[in-house]
Parts: structure tokens; sequence; C-alpha cells
């Protein structure tokens, strides 16, 4: 089995990679859009995704990346707590100059420097394990925002340690693959994406309607610009329920009709400590 | 009269900052965060601050700034339609290796480096005008995401023009101040934000229904992580109307009765083209 992650290696997304299957072939990549492609072309079997953040919100290159999809589907998540360190080779934080890390993780620290580091510059790299690599080669005077994890397999000193702005950071990972999963009395999730032709006062409010007429819990509601023009958006919702069930086959139903564009991205397990995924 | 915006000179927030109001001390600020807190402390009359892109959604930043804002209230608009260009001092696009830019604008031109310049570094930095800043700096082999006035401004060639992914890309500012706009017949939008203790499925519904009850338009929905577990949201909604007209004063108050939390920004002119804010 291959499974794609955003490398390289010791990156969040490759301890989360880990977690969800240990033995399998994990490959790094260099992007989130090669990931999903890579799963669309059939080059890999699974790949594990980002998607949102309790500090920073969506991550908005997957969530317009999984629009695109046609074959891809949500097959499982992940929840990972998040803890951000300052790595780097000099003795002493004051020696550090330019930090580099994903933009996720820099914007989820962004506090921290502000108040204790003002004069340290924020570099944005491709990963957080990527910003390691650079950090290492480039020694004193560079740092990197990145996991204990990434500080061993990098050899990197730990000079800030859970320099997160928010304490109870967590980041939110989907699965997507073309199988199926194979699902047996799990509670299950299920997200879709969609839009209206003409954003009228009610449109929203007809789609929330209809999930609270059979008391079907949303557990995220999302905003998307639709690259338009501004006041245009794709709204992303998570309900709890598969959509096989009678119910949710209902009202998915009922609000396809009601909406210009539609699209149900899977249904899948809900994750809890206890399950692998 | 003293105006606040993003610096150096050149950038966009610099060209909105000009567009509503020639005649002003412009002063040019390294964060958002200190814009915010200058109109808060009554050191500038006016802070001039992009809130939402058509490409890349909401600017997080702001969004949660204003959030924690006690003095100043959301006092008018402007839209921006946003080109990017690729800056340098090369004489050849193909001599470019690292990229410089605001996170917002590189975002905005992800899709173009990656199809036509994939091996290009984009490093963010405070502002696509201090990109441009570096990128002369450094010199040979660095660019910078930019206007066409930052281009002349830091005396750099354009070397890729109207790179941005989307065409219709364009930027929406709002101007906070301690004082309130006097209001003479134009058409106005207010501004708030709310959040529940409890998320129940029937929770956003009330409060849109609220709008649909009446009539009111909603020309933005935007939801923004709560900083506490994941599925805690912030909602941000704009309406059209002022929110002392009797009706919507009406549902604001209702909305207020079944939301935890509850902040009006403000109430100001809708921008037009004609009007100059």
């Amino acid at each position: 089995m291959k499974l794609g992650y955003l490398g390289p290696k010791g990156s969040y997304s490759y301890e989360a990679a880990l977690s969800y299957q240990t033995h399998a072939l994990h490959l790094g990549f260099k992007t989130f859009y090669e990931i999903i492609q890579s799963v669309e072309d059939g080059m890999i079997d699974i790949g594990i995704l980002p998607i949102e953040n309790s500090t920073e919100g969506a991550v908005n290159s997957v969530m317009d990346g999984l629009l695109r999809t046609s074959r891809a589907k949500i097959t499982g998540e992940l929840v990972l707590p998040i803890v951000h360190n300052l790595l780097g080779t000099d003795k002493s934080i004051e020696e550090i100059r330019y930090v580099y890390s994903h933009p996720q993780a820099i914007e989820q620290c962004r506090e921290y420097f502000r108040i204790n580091h003002p004069n340290m510059m924020l570099l944005s790299c491709e990963s957080s394990a990527t910003a390691c690599v650079l950090a290492k080669e480039k020694g004193s005077g560079y740092g990197a925002i990145s996991s204990k994890t990434a500080a061993e397999i990098y050899e990197l000193d730990i000079l800030g340690e859970a320099i997160q702005d928010n304490s109870f950071n967590q980041t939110r990972f989907v699965a997507i693959s073309q199988e199926d999963e194979v699902i047996t009395n799990q509670i299950c999730k299920t997200s879709i994406a969609f839009s209206f032709h003409n954003d009228s006062p009610g449109s929203l409010y007809a789609v929330l309607k209809e999930f609270a007429v059979e008391s079907i819990n949303l557990t995220r509601i999302e905003s998307r610009p639709a690259k338009a023009e501004l006041g245009k958006y794709i709204f992303y919702i998570d309900l709890c329920g598969h959509q096989d069930d009678p119910e949710i086959r209902k009202v998915l139903s009922n609000i396809q009709r009601i909406t210009n564009f539609f699209k149900i991205f899977g249904s899948y397990p809900v994750f809890t400590k206890q399950a692998r995924f």
C-alpha cells in the first residue's frame, strides 16, 4: 500500500501518515496538489491531507484542491495535537534572525514572535520539515518552526518549546482514496460542498433548514470564495451520519435540488482516540 | 488627519490608502496588528485594512484582530482590483530563484508558479512592498510579487505581468476609526460577529432565519475557528442596512439574545465605483 503525505520526513503530515498506517510505503510529496493528483491518477492508494486547524482555520489550498477531484473520496479522518517548537543550531535563541516554516505553522505562532522576538523574520517554505533542512543547511542565525520528531530527525536543538499561540492547537487531517472504506457499525460523518446560482437572502438558510428539520448535527461549516466576484461563496459542511442513511439521503437530495453546484466528498468513520483512524 | 496602512510605500494597502484620502498624512505600519492598536489608542485617525480577497478569502489576521477592538469601528469600505506582477532586477525571468511577497499575494499566484516556474522558491515577508525592497537589495536571482506602482517606486523591471491565478482578483479593504461616519442618504452595510455557547444543529439556522424573515440580504458569511477545540466557530456576517434602521435593530437584538458572544463592528456606506469610499 502506497501512502502519500506532505514531506519530507518529520513534517506533521508525516506523523499523521504514520499514525494512520504504520506498515505502508510512505511517500513524501512536495505539495498538496501532487498528493491529490496522485490519488486521482491511481499512483498512490491513500493521500493524507491537513484540512483544518483549530487556530488558523481551513487549509485553503486543500479545500480548493478537493473541489476538483473526480475519483478521490474522503475515506477517513484523524485529529492530531500540534505542538510547535523553535529549532536551530545556535546555542541561544537570541542568535536566530530568520525562521522558516510552512505558512500555516507561521500563522499559528505569530503572536509568540510578535511579543517575544519581533525582529525575527518569518519566511515561508513548503513544509515544517523542509524548514528544518534549510535551518540545518544555513546554520547559525537560522531557525525552523517544527515538531520534536523533526528536531530528532534533523539533529536540531529545541530553542523554544510549545511556542504555538493556542495551547489547544489541533489539526484535522483527512485520508483520501479511490476505494470506499468498509464501514461496520461505526459512527460516520459526511462532507459536502455547494454553491448557489444567485445568492439570495434565504439561500443558505434554506439548506440549513433541511438539516434542522431532520435534527442532523453539523460539525463544520466554512465558506470559501467561489473565485469569481466578491460575495460569491462555496460552502463546505460536515454533517453527522452516512450518505446512505435514508434520512441523510433524502436531505442531500433536497439540497442538491436547491443548489447550483453540489458535491459529496465522502462518508467516513468519525475519529476517536481509540480508533486508528 | 493621520491614516495608517500596511507599508512600506507601494503596497496594495498604500494604493487603497491614497484612494481613500489623498490629502492626509499617510503612515506605513509593519503589521495589521499595529494599525488596529494605533486606532484603538487614538494615535491615528483612520486605519486601512484588507479584509477579504476574491481568490484567497478572508484575511485571517485582520478578522481575528478586529474581534478584539473596543473603540475602533468599521466606518468605510473600498474594493480594489489586484493585479500581481513578478518584479526583479534580472534581464530574464529564468534567472529568478527566490520570490518574496506577502503570504496572501503568494497564495493568489500559486498556480502560476506551479505551472510555469515550479522551481522558484516562494518566501513570505511582511508586505508586497517589503518584497520589492528585498528583491532590490539582494539583486540577481531574487524577485518580488507586487504592483506596477511598486515597480516604479523601487525601480524594478516587470518580468511577468498579471500573474495572479484569477483574472478577476479583488481585495476588499475596510477603514476603521473611532469617529462615526456622517451618513446622509447612502446605502449602508453592517458587519457583525457572533458565536454560540453550544453549537447545536439549529444554532446558525436560527440566526439566518431572523434575516430571512425580514428579507435582509447578507453579502458575506464567514466562519473562523474560536481558537478552542475544533468544531467551535465564530461567524462573521455582513448585512445590507444600517444598525439604526428599525427592522435591523430588531433583528440584531433578537440575534444577541440567542448567541453567546455578539459584536457589531459598525455600519458604513456601501462602496460604489463612483463614491470615493
